[in-house]
């Protein structure tokens, strides 16, 4: 009797005790893909694409009002995948799951958030990925479109996007936020359709991609011309160029990172037991063979000549098509969120953009990540940042 | 009459003209490259290379004691080739032709200049290098070492310029200084003989190639492992792999250097008139089309297994082969040079070093360079710390 009592004394406490725990953020929970489909779309270039059929997904609800929508836009190696999961048995939520959600910096109690795959979307063979590019059928021909796929661009990305947003009826986003590429699309978006943004999000991305990134965009890219296979893109129905796929991979996951990274991560560890690196050729340390590792596994969703027009994508980038004209037609309140050991877009480059953006007095704030994976610290280190995104976000 | 008083008075003009300018530093003019031979060399790995012949040069005399000597250290792509010319035709003279010479920062009218081609030194097929690795012939078999090589390590490079220094009759140098590459075998020169060494100048390096930098050499490496002429090494003979090398070089040279390097070279020019890169995927910008050409320009002088020879050498260094034990064994005074746009010797990285130098009291100066190359300043941009560093060996 007594043993009962203590144990309802305990479930009591229990309960109470949760009751007075501060309000912890909740989980998108399960997400679902979406596909929305053009029938036909003319690029910026004034090809014709029929029809674009892209993957998206959402989470919150929209109101009766539709202004409450904020779309995220993906980086390059990316996927609309942003939060929640698939299913209860996926390993892992969307990238961003640590700051989309219940009470979270970007808040679905509040917000309808709806995030896109890209145009030529690299992870063609990720099941959840819905994209138009050269790996997908051109119904004209039946055939995978190759090497004839058009050149699309930042700005046909957002269009594709602006359709889709106008398809659900919204007029005005309350955001637009991304991380890397994704911070392209959203600086395009808020300086191609101003009306359209209301505060704009750009994450470890700058206003162009500038000369130096065109020439380290070609060098991801040279292990793909490299590969035999790959046979100036027509190799649909052959043996795909998967080993310079994999070496271009490697490449990104290496460039997106940082030393701190490096250091905890691997420090001089060797890849296998007994073999020291001191003492032969092929012998080598761990973070190698790691790398070598994810860029053959990331490899595996991929396509090669989609990960080559999204090179050719970025490269073309200049937000507006010309940077101070096109970072002047910004209106909406800006936050950048830079990660201060970024090597792919670096520090000098963000900081110009801030300069541009603040010309014509358009509010620009500057919130600096500064975690251990460099480029990375975008999608890892967002924590960092999120009261004050959610801050910005609510204002 | 009088038109040719006028000449006599011009030339007399010019005449005075040059006699009151400033003294302006002199040239090292012609250079010989020498040949150093040990009859067997056995590496710190305990392998026997029999013989060891590296190719060297020097500026200004030794003097009597033989106490005056300077010994340059070259960088990963570089040759024993820092000063003077060859032959009056050639189109430059050596990289750092601009700091050394009679009255220049390292003063070839104090100081006896000795520069050394490494062990495995990548530009075997330059006509002026001497170098002993994978491609030079081993007499044991009569055909080229290949992957038979050892491994070697810059502690085997100091071993063989010790041994060169000793054979001049040289006890100690006034001075080590190197660039790069060149400056791990400055610090590992000043570690491991620091009887020997009376001044240390490593120039944009550190003190260890850390897990993230051996990372980036693995990067540089691949696609000469992914060219199918590479062979596992064997291609004397045959094909060599030279697509991979020049892509691999390719990245060296874009890894070395800086936006605004970028901006000024290239901008967004387009590799060729009428072809916009917007227009077709095959369409490319300028940087793209040139970086290609220097990659394979600078393949022609380079060999594969040279190249993955010094990736390990580099990969397998640590002052001292202990971080900090290593640097604390350094008692000469420091002159550290790094540039602050150094994307392969991160700045992060030579304030550590400093700090471990100086833990038990060594003299440790940083002197950071400012230019529009990146890491690259340390050859481009030198005069902006001639005075500092012609202090420093002459304090």
């Amino acid at each position: 009797m007594v043993r009962q009592l203590r144990l309802h004394l305990l479930v009591l406490s229990v309960a109470l005790l949760a009751l007075l725990r501060p309000a912890v953020a909740g989980e998108v929970g399960i997400v679902e893909k979406k596909v929305f489909e053009l029938p036909s779309y003319t690029t910026v270039g004034g090809r014709t694409i029929a029809p674009v059929r892209v993957g998206w997904e959402s989470y919150g609800t929209l109101n009766a009002a539709k202004d409450n929508a904020i779309l995220i836009t993906h980086f390059f190696s990316g996927t609309s995948h942003a939060a929640g999961k698939y299913a209860e048995s996926d390993p892992a939520p969307g990238y961003w799951n640590a700051i989309i959600g219940p009470g979270k910096a970007i808040d679905t109690d509040r917000f309808f958030v709806l995030s896109s795959d890209t145009l030529v979307n690299l992870n063609v063979h990720d099941p959840k990925v819905v994209t138009t590019g050269p790996a997908t059928p051109n119904p004209a021909t039946g055939k995978p479109w190759g090497p004839d796929f058009p050149v699309v661009t930042i700005r046909d990305f957002v269009n594709v996007q602006k359709a889709l947003v106008e398809s659900l009826g919204i007029r005005k986003l309350h955001a637009v936020i991304g991380a890397s590429m994704g911070a392209l699309q959203a600086l395009e978006w808020a300086s191609a359709y101003p009306d359209m943004v209301g505060r704009v999000v750009p994450v470890i991305g700058a206003g162009e991609v500038d000369p130096f990134l065109i020439g380290w965009l070609d060098a991801w890219a040279t292990p793909i011309r490299l590969d035999p296979n790959w046979n100036g893109g027509d190799y649909y129905g052959k043996t795909p160029p998967t080993a310079g796929l994999a070496a271009a991979l490697k490449l990104v996951t290496l460039h997106a990172r940082w030393y701190e990274w490096a250091d905890k991560a691997f420090g001089r560890a060797w890849a296998e037991e007994g073999k020291d690196p001191a003492a032969a050729l092929g012998h080598r340390f761990k973070i190698e063979a790691t790398l070598d590792a994810v860029g053959q596994a990331r490899a595996k969703a991929a396509d090669a000549n989609h990960f080559l027009w999204l090179v050719k994508a970025n490269q073309l980038f200049v937000a507006g098509g010309s940077l101070a004209e096109g970072l002047k037609r910004i209106e909406a309140p800006v936050l950048l969120i830079p990660s201060k050991d970024d090597l792919i877009f670096l520090p000098g480059r963000v900081e110009r953009t801030a300069e541009l953006i603040r010309a014509d007095g358009t509010p620009v704030e500057i919130a600096w990540l500064d975690g251990v994976d460099g480029h990375l610290d975008g999608i890892t280190a967002m924590s960092q940042v999120a009261d004050r995104l959610k801050a910005f976000l609510e204002r």
